[in-house]
């Protein structure tokens, strides 16, 4: 029995209230009499999140959102399908499946992202279908392809029409469409977007019948922006594993109600909303639902003291109560280990003049500028002094592709860095100073079977992340220690950037502006099409 | 293109628009500068009616409620299903897929009511199974059986598990059920309720979770009652054929809007909510949706001048503009002719102590009376000069049941009346002041394949209603006409109701106390049992 101030996203309300529970599950609701200090709320549901972005394996990942009063997350595995396809998101679900945490999945739509990349994996219309038909799987994953949709690609429109059969519905990611664009976009079946950065655009997709999640993660926070455009659900998108040690769906409420909005309607959003829109079972204190409760101090802190899930305590004060063993998973990696000459790109010239990748601090979309560059020994140098750094993508899926270009931004002095994550099919993308440090940084990424390396002149420091190259089996702490680590190394190599790992890994982003890089070279998006380094 | 002012309910906004329509389908939909006189609503949806009750089969009740704005409906076809089981509800679902309304149907739940009179079909939880494998049902039909929820009664939970396998809601009926009965009730998986009648009820179901829907037919009118307190959707349960002539949702929404609902708010309750909660796609004015639309005068009268389904116009100032042939079905009278003698009890006594059933006008309550009545010819004679008149049921399904007793409160002078509505079995009922009469009104009905029938001395009046013996094939109008003509011949033979024949067909439920009578005899609904007429 749990009594307290019951919020009721409902009817909107709050009052005294006792819950019977049994067999881990709502039994009965009781409006009483009593004076409380704590508020009950319903479990807390992110209805939009990919856990590969905490760097945890599900099962981790459990452990450190739990405690924060999430009891469901809508998950969509596009990360891990891009490396391992179907096998990677069976991974998510069976790890996932050993925690209290309810875990629901959206089946990806892109995978690959482009055909301009080589992923670890297709999924196809027909694989969507079958991913669909299972109980996990709650919707068809966000359809990034919005040119595909607009043009009634083939193989795009057969995956809607799969999650149509299916009676599931379709999560749309279509930053900035409007009018007629917009409106076909919609008429595809798409009912959801999470990609807005204006009121404008809440308004026109609300407006045409559009459910609209209000961003809130590590990298876009785009509650301050949005708040009071309406909005149906608030979703993280993507979490790191050092913000989340601090906050995940508790911290959305928190910094939605002091921008102004209303608790109760904030909760709606993190609980009926999402339920009645993924058909789920959870975020509803209802008789014949389970038992899943979050007890917090307040309304305005959100501070959470206790968690239950199908009727048992999962959290208590910040700490997880249930044990946590990530399921281990084999490795991906398919590639041979590097020597540094293979980081060069050869020149007969005395000097070239080169493409540059431009980065921009806290952006995804780069510039592309050009550098005049010496050749030594017939390699085409990096010019450190003025922040021209060599670049490369490797392919790790066994088929021996790579390529190497220049970037302006990271402000390394010296050394090498190197990651597998790295959006969307995620190669190897390594930035260095010079081929040998870079070659020392891939290799050890390899021999860790994935993860982030620092290296500097044969000193190492790394992450593992051996779960398809994205995600770690230590606990949040842990990874975010190892994390800061690696970033104090790259402090002392010069680093001008705040999260150079998180920049790197979208310069493989073959979908936003200007110039990016993939295993199969230079990439100009706003030409959709491959450019030479050499001008 | 239509352009007016749009009402907005997924924004509860109004704004001037323009709806580009193609292939039937919303285009696309655009806010436009402009003054428009006319506005753009979406579809009604009536979200529980009974067909049945209109006395029209589908597709005449399409022909008289479109005209209103109605564009869908979600319909309990739990009469017909009494009647002639499956092959019934597929006829439901013939004759209405040959007009523009967008019919939907639930699964009767509770085929027959009760066993303690016979039906013409049993729907079994396998039939269900099937049943909501359709297109067509939207979910399992109204749980009337709620003893059987709260006893765990295997097949009531059958039903409910076959609704949860095929991923469609259940919904309820749950007249005053409260508490702890009311918690066991909505944790078995139902979750609707039309059945409330007072504020407390709705509040109290909307906190846990149900959805209320606020009621507003032709027998029961909840509307003034319940307005302000919450409510999900507003329905008719049952509409009166010549009530519909008056209108149906537009007449609702006039009410509820008089009643001090706010328009756009009380819009939502009969398009975007009754649409999210069956899954449907009507109701919606956005792209790639259905274009069901109506154009109104104004937010007060909800006048409507023009329906529009599927993009075509449908309906132009209260005239339907799609042709209408309803489909033939085979009779479903297995029963002979009856003579006089059939409808004597007789005795041996010079009188008899007798119980007779006690009418109170208006109301679906009985309740006990005795009389003295005296005997001759061995006959038990009524005692017309007290209202104290015969009445029998007899069964119609080829099983040749009947049963005789005695009721007061119909006022009949003269003649005799009969009926082969009569829930929920629909066997015939007949009430008259003489054998005679009465056996000429059963077999004139017989003869008529079902229907109405006034009979008096020779002379025979009678609405035929030869769909299952509960629906005609003419217009509203027609129906509506010879009703009255019918209401006319009683009030001359002096009844003193107002609608005797709706009356007369709750005589024979048997789940509202607390005297009523089915074809196997007197039914004492507070003991749950039969009981001699004779004392």
């Amino acid at each position: 029995m749990i009594r307290g101030n019951l919020v009721n996203p409902f009817t909107e309300e709050i009052y005294p209230a006792e819950i019977e529970i049994r067999d881990g599950m709502i039994e009965c609701v009781r409006q009483i009499e009593g004076s409380f200090n704590q508020y009950i709320l319903p479990g807390f549901i992110d209805a939009h999140i990919h856990i590969e972005s905490s760097m945890l394996a599900p099962s981790r990942f459990a452990e450190v959102v739990v405690p924060h009063g999430t009891t469901c997350v809508v998950s969509d595995p596009h990360e891990i399908a891009n490396v391992m396809g179907i096998r990677g998101i069976k991974y998510m679900i069976e790890d996932a499946s050993t925690v209290p945490l309810n875990v629901f999945f959206t089946a990806p739509s892109c995978v690959p992202a482009t055909p301009f990349e080589t992923s670890g994996a297709v999924i196809s219309s027909k694989e969507i279908d079958k991913l669909l038909k299972c109980g996990e799987m709650v919707a068809l994953g966000e359809m990034m392809n919005f040119p595909g949709v607009l043009s009634d690609d083939p193989e795009v429109m057969a995956k809607i029409a799969a999650a149509k059969v299916n009676k599931k519905p379709v999560d749309g990611h279509a930053p900035l469409l409007s009018g007629n664009d917009l409106c076909k976009y919609i008429a595809a079946g798409i009912s959801t977007d999470h990609e807005c950065t204006l009121k404008e655009e809440v308004i026109e997709k609300r407006k045409l019948g559009m459910k609209v999640m209000l961003r809130q993660g590590s990298s876009a926070k785009n509650l301050a922006d949005l708040i009071g455009a309406g909005g149906d659900f608030i979703i993280s998108d993507d979490k790191h594993p050092e913000d989340l040690l601090n906050g995940h769906v508790d911290l959305m409420l928190k910094e939605a109600v002091e921008l102004g909005e209303d608790p109760i309607k904030a909760l709606k959003m993190v609980t009926i909303n999402p339920a009645a829109h993924y058909d789920l079972n959870n975020g509803l204190i209802a008789p014949g639902k389970p038992a899943d409760i979050v007890i917090v101090e307040d309304l305005k802190s959100f501070k959470v003291k206790e968690v239950y899930i199908n009727g048992n305590i999962a959290a208590r004060e910040g700490k997880a109560l249930f044990s946590v063993n990530p399921l281990e998973l084999e490795s991906t990696f398919k590639i041979s280990f590097k020597k540094p000459v293979d980081f060069d790109i050869l020149s007969s010239k005395k000097e070239e003049n080169v493409r540059v990748i431009n980065v921009i601090a806290g952006q995804l979309l780069t510039e592309e500028s050009e550098a005049v560059l010496p050749v030594a020994d017939g390699k085409i140098e990096p010019d450190v002094e003025n922040d021209i750094l060599k670049i490369a993508v490797l392919e790790r899926y066994g088929h021996n592709k790579m390529a190497n270009a220049f970037v302006h931004g990271f402000g390394l002095k010296n050394g090498a860095i190197a990651s597998s994550v790295a959006h969307d099919s995620h190669n190897i993308i390594a930035v260095g100073t010079n081929s040998q440090d870079i070659s020392d940084a891939v290799n050890k990424l390899v021999e860790n079977n994935g993860g982030l390396v620092v290296a500097f002149n044969g000193d190492i420091s790394s992450l593992k992340l051996p779960i398809g190259g994205l995600m770690s089996t230590k606990t949040a702490e842990e990874v975010a220690l190892d994390l800061e680590v690696l970033h104090n190394c790259l402090v002392d190599m010069g680093c001008k950037l705040h999260s150079p790992f998180m920049t790197m890994s979208f310069l493989a982003l073959l979908v936003i502006p200007k110039l990016k890089i993939s295993d199969m070279g230079l990439f100009d998006v706003e030409k959709f099409d491959f450019v030479d380094v050499i001008k």
